[in-house]
């Protein structure tokens, strides 16, 4: 009930009276205020003013299950939420629920991570109360090749989401997302395969939302939406963003396998495009311009001599010429 | 010590003084009749006779970690063995050291699994006391690509150690092994990979050893080695001549990540060569004569149009076209 009476209040958002939540709900008016009660101390400012009722006055940044469970609404990417206020790493989580049998879909998020992971076993700094790290349970019918797109998808996805919020997002290839510059969000994608068949995908983002104060050894490159546009910002309206966004260009992704009809948005977030790189192919370095991704992800690099290279993410990848991106 | 002392009397295959034992391990009379104790209520013969000592007379079926341990002496292949009288799936007790960071070539044994797994989520009956259950853990540093010949190396693993307790064992292409045309072992290999990156390789074998009946649903293509040979085999002992063979092929394989040299060994034990078999390709199934693998483990099929296939494990099956072979 909990869950309900915070989604009504916030789709209201004007008052709604004591006696409308009874007859709604078929509880007593105690059992109503004890609710509001709860929510207060969770930290939700609500108005209680006679013969008006309540109202959300403020939603301030809470990171809750029943703040998630309020906000998420989509057929599958959330639908089943694990919210732990601190956990070793979401990935794992969600891959012994993936052992489980848990649905395509299943989120976990946790508040913190103590032993957040980046990619080939790098940790991602992971505090309590000020960042998002969810990893989301996928269960796809096409054949593990397909998967790497995946990453792009949500990278795209996370894009957006920052960008409706009013900020100018942007992606390095192939999947940090970037603010002024620096780096914003990571993720990591890994998958349990047999030979050629998806037993389960899990995608794991690291947000850094209100982070106040960047590492030393990574604020060159790294950053966080708080100290980019000033403003803390709700982090559960964010992830309500990009699990919608996620779950509207998964169905597109998977209906062709291609990232075809993806590719002109996720260019038009790409900072790399048009900008001179060097591409790290173990192979031998070079350099050239980039100009965007092509319908299987591979970053198209115009080299020199008038040759055009599609770099595959997995083997090599692409750092500036004139700073990070 | 009791690993000790059981390697010692295995090793000696003759008395060895109750004296001599106290002198080796640095303890009493008394601590040394203990631990053989402890051995004869675990199922060993041990015989003791007056001046002259034990001897270790009968070794039967038995396995326990003592056992195991006292007998694999590989590098990595097993130097971590864990061992439990039931679990889950030894595949799923695997991943999870994986996640944990377990070294390569842990080994994880069950004498009994309540939710055995093969291939596509598929049961794998695994009752007590009577079979082979186990696991190896690998981190190879090669690509995910290369990872598919290891299910390969694993059959031929098992089918030379079958063959080197006096069996005439087979391999079904890609990876069963039969013994006369029916299945007494399956392989279920499964990785968790980021793009381009193994983290670790799980490669799951369960041989029906000791197995007295089969169950109704499968009698007609699977058996186990006591029904086909009419005698009860040491599970730890054909367990240790597995992990032997296989720590060697595993290093042949990881030297040119090619089967190009254990091609011919392969190919001497499958039994579909030169056979009629009836390729199931989900794009069309065709039939032709099978004539052995290539290096990258695909079955070569000549077509009756003079042409040769090579078909991918994959995305495909074989089917004998007279009965399982």
């Amino acid at each position: 009930m909990k869950t309900e009476i915070l989604k009504l209040l916030r789709e209201r958002g004007d008052y709604i009276s004591g006696q409308e939540l009874c007859n709604k709900f078929g509880v007593s008016r105690t059992a109503v205020w004890k609710v509001i009660n709860q929510l207060k101390e969770e930290g939700y400012g609500i108005e209680a003013v006679q013969n008006k009722g309540y109202r959300l006055k403020v939603n301030p940044d809470v990171l809750s299950a029943s703040e998630l469970k309020s906000r998420i609404q989509n057929k599958w990417a959330g639908k089943n939420i694990y919210y732990y206020e601190e956990t070793g790493s979401t990935n794992t989580d969600a891959k012994r629920f993936g052992e489980e049998g848990a649905a395509h879909g299943t989120v976990v998020v946790a508040d913190k991570q103590n032993a957040g992971k980046g990619r080939r076993g790098r940790a991602w700094q992971s505090p309590g109360g000020k960042d998002i790290y969810f990893t989301i349970l996928l269960r796809p019918e096409f054949v593990p090749d397909k998967a790497s797109g995946l990453t792009l998808v949500m990278a795209l996805s996370v894009a957006q989401a920052i960008e409706s919020c009013g900020l100018e997002a942007g992606i390095k290839w192939p999947n940090d997302v970037v603010l002024n510059g620096k780096k914003i969000c990571g993720i990591l994608t890994e998958m349990n395969v047999e030979t050629d068949y998806i037993q389960y995908v899990v995608i794991g983002v690291g947000i850094n939302v209100n982070l106040d104060v960047m590492p030393e050894e990574i604020k060159e490159t790294a950053t966080s939406i708080l100290l980019e546009s000033g403003k803390k910002m709700a982090r559960a309206k964010l992830l309500q963003g990009v699990l919608e966004r996620f779950e509207e260009n998964y169905e597109r992704y998977e209906k062709d396998l291609s990232l075809a009809n993806m590719m002109e948005e996720y260019n038009g977030y790409l900072v790399n495009r048009n900008r001179q790189v060097r591409v790290l192919d173990p192979k031998g370095e070079y350099e050239g311009t980039a100009r965007g991704i092509n319908e299987y992800g591979e970053l198209l690099v115009e080299t020199g001599d008038g040759q055009t290279v599609a770099v595959y993410a997995g083997e090599v990848s692409v750092r500036g010429i004139y700073g990070y991106v």
